[in-house]
């Protein structure tokens, strides 16, 4: 696990940003209307025919590994493949975090027919995998330190509608190196907290005298 | 929330899981891609342009709302666009599930970097999505009932690297509508627990009584 420092200017990243941020949102439209499609077997061929033409070409230069963790020296970081941030995810939502005054973080998000569980309703597990994000985040306090998390508690209250949810998160309590942070997420439609969570984050001893930058923040 | 019984038959529901799961692993090819893709600018439009015209194809005729939890007279259910096993789902990896005669839930999948968190590791968010999953379905008891998830608590001992993983599940106690369940997420690489698990799950008095046959299992 390593962070890696490049030459690129905060500005070249922000134009690759608005590059394959449009690519990936382009292929989040793909991943939802092939849940959905009712079309003959031939015209899914024709479909996949595009997606491998597409695939190709991608793949004409690309890097074997993953995306890992970059940073520049300008204190700009980068996690393109983050499955909850990841700017060139499709997987990710994206999700992006609003750092409230008030020390709550914020984010409000779409999920769509790709993070079903029950009929209708947001996976359980998609909840655990926002809140766990958004949790090391705010443990990660603005990104001036840098956390793991160690354990996490999810309390299901009520099922969760696909739609836009809203959560929400914060810091309750910090012992030493111990961080805990509590969180919900609830329908932007009534509010009520659907999954309720509580972890706790640890600041790793090595990250204490670490040539990481603060500004890395959370290992989620 | 519900079921939805189906006219179709086995064998048609299989011949569209078969065509369908093929695109969704197209597109899951294509989610890694633009990951990793380091193609010129105007590469990257040209595949955007396939992938809009693969998604106008695929338009053509669908369903508004989400995939859903669909059952046929022959006992068969499908749930396509689940997120962690629907195989029309390409944020699913797709988890595919080994019901032991001992009674461990098993299976093994490949995460690869659409599941980053930590550099070059599986999101912790990811690894609590996929345990949730599998929680879930081993309370349904081989889907003999149908449950909720009450609690999930995770415990993050070690990362995970991207690549293959393992995973089990069990039941540890049953009293009355409450059944826990213990599970842990490894590398194949060295078997060693880099997350564990205990979750609670509920037999919703509902469901006693409920018309939704029993093979539909856990609503995760």
């Amino acid at each position: 696990m390593s962070f890696q420092l490049s030459e690129q200017s905060t500005a070249a990243i922000e134009a690759s940003e608005r590059i394959h941020g449009a690519l990936a949102g382009d292929i989040r439209d793909l991943v939802d209307v092939a849940i959905r499609t009712r079309v003959d077997p031939d015209r899914v061929a024709e479909a996949s025919e595009l997606i491998r033409r597409a695939t190709q070409v991608l793949s004409e230069e690309a890097e074997d590994g993953p995306a890992g963790v970059h940073f520049n020296t300008e204190g700009r970081s980068w996690n393109w493949g983050n499955a909850v941030v990841g700017i060139r995810n499709a997987i990710a939502p994206p999700v992006v975090l609003q750092w409230g005054d008030d020390g709550i973080v914020r984010s409000e998000v779409d999920l769509g027919v790709a993070y079903e569980g029950p009929p209708g309703c947001v996976h359980g597990g998609v909840s655990a995998l926002v809140l766990d994000h958004l949790m090391g985040e705010t443990a990660s306090a603005a990104h001036t330190r840098l956390t793991v998390t160690g354990t996490l508690t999810l309390r299901y209250e009520r099922p969760l509608p696909l739609g836009r949810v809203r959560m929400q998160a914060q810091i309750t309590e910090e012992v030493g190196r111990k961080v805990t942070v509590t969180a919900q997420i609830s329908s932007v439609d009534n509010d009520l907290p659907a999954v309720t969570a509580h972890g706790l984050f640890i600041v790793p001893s090595w990250a204490i005298e670490s040539s990481v930058p603060a500004d890395i923040g959370s290992l989620d």
